[in-house]
């Protein structure tokens, strides 16, 4: 972690840029992997299977046996049962049932949250199985009731889904399950195959390829989570803070992988001193050094002369994940302008939210907390409106909507309220 | 209007598609124009306003004194009066304060929405000043306090705004109004230039290119209000409707463009009929009768069994506009799945909508309406989680997360919050 002690802001703008990631390369391949799939269907799936996952199949759908057959150890069931109520608690809060407003006598006008009909959820394979994001995309998508949830998840070199994987869906209550992974899994929620119904809205996480394809579906009417982009932290801290909780927050995020991105922000140089000596003590035992080492090399810690000089970095770099670890949280919470998700005082560690208290991990990366919210119920809604107008209501409203007609010299538009208007004079 | 009686199902899924649109070459052209910006600034956008709008600028900014001497008649300042207080008072409805959650004893979660901190206005220019949609997207954007509101609008020859657009945005409290048109208008908003700030987010209808612009925008990390499409209209309707109104209503959807799209579904060829001849007489009166004859030609009248089958139609067509002309239109309502927004019975004309009821007129098009919501308060906010973990919270929740970590094999996930539980122990 390169250390910045007061930088002026003048050079703010370039400290809060993101390493830039290479693009472009990939596009004609998964454009060709995607069109692949839209001409042969099923058998391009087969064939990609065979390529890139090593494992032929016979059926791309997961089996019911097979839903059946998939177990944790109960201390890992029980935990999953902890975070389900969780998140499911804090998600059911967010559904509103907004009031009907009559904004004029005779004019009522309301909003409906509607579920999206067809979502599909791509979860990546690897040695890892994310079943947690099947939790933060799963349960709301069932609490608002969409009628067709899809999940694409690729297969072992055996044609096997990782069990805890299949666990959790099944404890969702997702059952239409493919074995299907990459650009090539995009392309058939996209397009729909004979196997693979095509949705209206792909959520998930996954690779580059994953990441491409889904920014092709888009092109093609397909709605998706959030743009992506490498995880990333930042941490404001005073004295006060543990440094060796800090290092480990630091740690748990750059663990992520080498793009990711830690930024300590600090007014004391000594808790930066001391959270870069943890971070090397910590360093050590870490399955994943290597990768969280690379990604240290990305990062930076910066002191600055007051904690709202802190808050002020920390909006100009607008992270998905800030933790505000000070004596006095409120403060600093309530002036936060740009962050995905916010973790107040020593105990709330991005852990946390990863997993198991509640919030969604599917966040803003990359800058894009400026103007995108992480997932949500929103996410998996429309919100459509309704209008009933009376012929009182018309009566009222229709001259001023005539004369902004006539102004932007829609005489059609103005004609919709006059046959109406004439009609109710008639009568 | 082609006529489809009793269209199989079968055959829906071809009746609903969009006609399609030319792209692509425009991308480069535009691409072009945005380098431009980028790279020359100012002097870029000085350059192609005296090459596309034929004009040569002073000054980009609409002086103070522009501002003050804009005025429209009593009338419509009247008019513009009632609408701006329908469109606050259903937008202001939206607010909502959620609840701090505590999802597990010692752990709490909320959500905060916080103000998109600068947003760009797009309005286009051309014959007719859409002033109304300044309203639409300005009074949102004011309500939920962004601090900085930028809007572009091309000038006319003579380097003037149209009164009736300055007016509006003063009347909602724009003072940052730039004479600036076209993908150039988006690219500065886009990278910032010496007098237009970039924003974060660019809402706003505009031509092809000003279309195409915003999805480059959106590449560079720029929200965008949603994907455009030409607009368009679907009406249910019955024996009940009045043909006259029916007729009014498809032609003030078609005098948009040679490229809108307008549908009547019905259970009634008598309705159908009858509403065909009165669009013949209405046309004739029309100014943009040419306009409107072109729109008619793409779109369609379907005759289906009974008015569930016609709301199937409607659901898979997924109309930006939705009337329901019936006589029991309640049932109908709470059955729509897909649709920007919503008009029942027979006084709630679209117009009502587009300028003055209190809906917001900016509405996914093109079938989008399946997966994004139209304009609202929540397009000018993110919603920001937020959590607060005491040391009960950890001590009960931890040991869950350490799990799920473990199994996800993220050893720095699983130590932050064992760090913590140690020190818990040891205190």
């Amino acid at each position: 972690m390169k250390l910045y002690q007061n930088p002026k802001r003048t050079t703010w703008s370039e400290l809060t840029k993101r390493p830039s990631i290479e693009q472009n390369i990939l596009e004609e391949g998964v454009r060709t992997i995607m069109q692949d799939v839209e001409r042969n269907s099923d058998n391009a799936l087969y064939r990609y299977t065979q390529l890139l996952d090593g494992c032929s199949l016979d059926n791309l759908e997961v089996t019911q046996k097979e839903l059946e057959d998939a177990t944790v150890s109960e201390e890992l069931a029980s935990a999953i049962d902890k975070a389900y109520a969780n998140i499911e608690k804090f998600h059911r809060s967010q559904l509103v049932e907004e009031p009907k407003i009559e904004t004029t006598p005779g004019v009522t006008c309301w909003r409906k949250s509607v579920a999206i009909e067809k979502v599909g959820l791509y979860i990546p394979g690897g040695s890892a199985p994310l079943f947690s994001t099947i939790l933060m995309l799963g349960i709301p998508a069932k609490i608002v009731g969409c009628s067709e949830i899809v999940l694409c998840t690729p297969p072992d070199t055996n044609g096997n889904i990782n069990p805890a994987i299949l666990y959790t869906a099944k404890r969702v209550g997702i059952t239409k399950i493919f074995k299907v992974g990459g650009a090539q899994a995009i392309g058939a929620m996209t397009v729909g195959t004979k196997s693979i119904p095509s949705v209206s809205k792909i959520f998930g996480p996954g690779n580059q390829y994953v990441t491409k394809a889904k920014e092709l579906a888009l092109e093609k009417g397909v709605g998706i989570d959030m743009p992506a982009g490498p995880s990333e932290l930042l941490i404001i801290a005073d004295a006060s803070a543990d440094p060796e909780f800090v290092a480990a927050d630091l740690l748990s995020q750059a663990e992520h992988g080498a793009d990711s991105q830690v930024i300590l922000v600090s007014d004391s140089e000594e808790l930066i001193k001391r959270t870069k000596d943890a971070i090397e003590r910590q360093l050590k035992e870490l399955p994943r050094k290597e990768v969280a080492q690379k990604a240290l090399n990305n990062s930076l810690s910066v002191s600055l002369e007051n904690l709202s000089a802190c808050l002020d970095f920390s909006n100009a770099y607008a992270p998905e994940h800030l933790i505000i670890n000070t004596e006095n949280v409120n403060k600093l919470a309530s002036n936060v302008i740009n962050a995905g998700s916010v973790f107040l005082g020593n105990y709330s560690c991005e852990s946390a939210g990863d997993y198991a208290s509640g919030t969604n991990h599917t966040l803003p990366t990359n800058g894009y907390a400026r103007n995108y919210s992480g997932v949500s119920i929103d996410s998996f809604v429309r919100k459509i409106t309704y209008q009933e107008i009376t012929a009182d209501g018309i009566r009222s409203l229709g001259p001023s909507i005539e004369l902004m007609a006539e102004a932007e010299e829609l005489q059609a538009h103005k004609n919709a309220v006059s046959v109406r208007l004439k009609a109710l004079n008639n009568e």
